[in-house]
């Protein structure tokens, strides 16, 4: 089956953009999604890049660009009280999340939660409600983030983003090729059917 | 009638890649393209951004990316030798033809010149050379480029884009909404038919 990795972070405004689109791709592309949530500022760390947000200029622009595509896309947004957020326990459980096989439940209810109404994904009793009122075991999936095992994959997400070439999020691949924001997604459907 | 601005720079790849698309774009909308060339580097600094070849993994994403923007727009392409270049005297030249009426022979035999032909624009032999090429008369481009309000001219377009709120090239205005990137000619094209 083809296969589209999904390098992302709950903080990235262009990966929330991103996260329904590529799954109507896929489906589109009949072709499976592999989630990897990475440390986007790790990133940017290992990279040398920096947020976008950090240019003033961009910072003012990015508000109007993503209106627009919340538009195109039909997707709710309300600019996060608290951005940046630290999303390292969110992704963690969404690692957990991929193994336990709740992921799909988890990161919709997780994106939408930051980028639609506003929680506090960095607050660990905030996250334990978002998944309990999506259905999940919410303490579970909390508890989860701490294990080591958990950490280590998420870093290990982390690593093999940097090591492919990765600098921001989103950041997909077909097979070797690495495509860059949800403004690419056309390239990666036409990869899929190449 | 309908206006874009297009505030670019000869240094700009993404200029480049948008260059002709925005003409066909104004064409099919019934708009008049207003040129701006501006000094990216000084915007830049200005707003505290970097070229994105700065960060490493950027610049050898940027290779692939920009190869499929030239499959899909079916333009040449040869990354010059002599990159970056200093586009301050094309730009002048470019802000006099604008003046002269020799404008759109001028900026595509430049724009050639530099990403498809691989000559060095920021040689004012070179320079001359390319616009007798395209039927001009190359040294009184590049002597014009020497006067003091063409000068002012150039500085002029750079400090209005970075008061309008640019940080990058291209950038595209309809009316104050601004548009940054050849990524975004779809939204310009809709804010024309709004």
């Amino acid at each position: 089956m083809k296969r589209i990795e999904f390098f992302y972070d709950y903080a990235s405004t262009y990966s929330y953009l991103a996260h329904r689109e590529i799954e109507a791709l896929a489906a589109r592309s009949g072709a499976e999604i592999v989630f990897k949530p990475m440390v986007l500022g790790f990133v940017f760390k290992a990279t040398g890049n920096g947020m976008p947000a950090a240019v003033p200029a961009k910072a003012a622009y990015m508000v109007h660009d993503v209106r627009r595509w919340v538009g195109r896309y039909g997707l709710q947004f309300h600019m996060p009280s608290v951005f940046p957020v630290n999303t390292i326990r969110a992704l963690r459980a969404a690692v957990a999340a991929l193994e336990d096989g709740t992921f799909p439940a988890y990161h919709h209810a997780v994106m939408h939660a930051y980028w639609a109404n506003d929680q506090d994904i960095g607050d660990g009793e905030t996250l334990a409600a978002i998944a309990a009122a999506a259905g999940l075991d919410g303490r579970r999936i909390v508890a989860r983030a701490e294990e080591p095992a958990i950490k280590d994959r998420l870093k290990a997400n982390t690593d093999e983003a940097v090591r492919r070439g990765a600098f921001g999020a989103p950041t997909f691949f077909v097979g070797d090729e690495m495509f860059w924001g949800n403004d690419r997604l056309e390239f990666v459907e036409e990869a899929l059917s190449g």
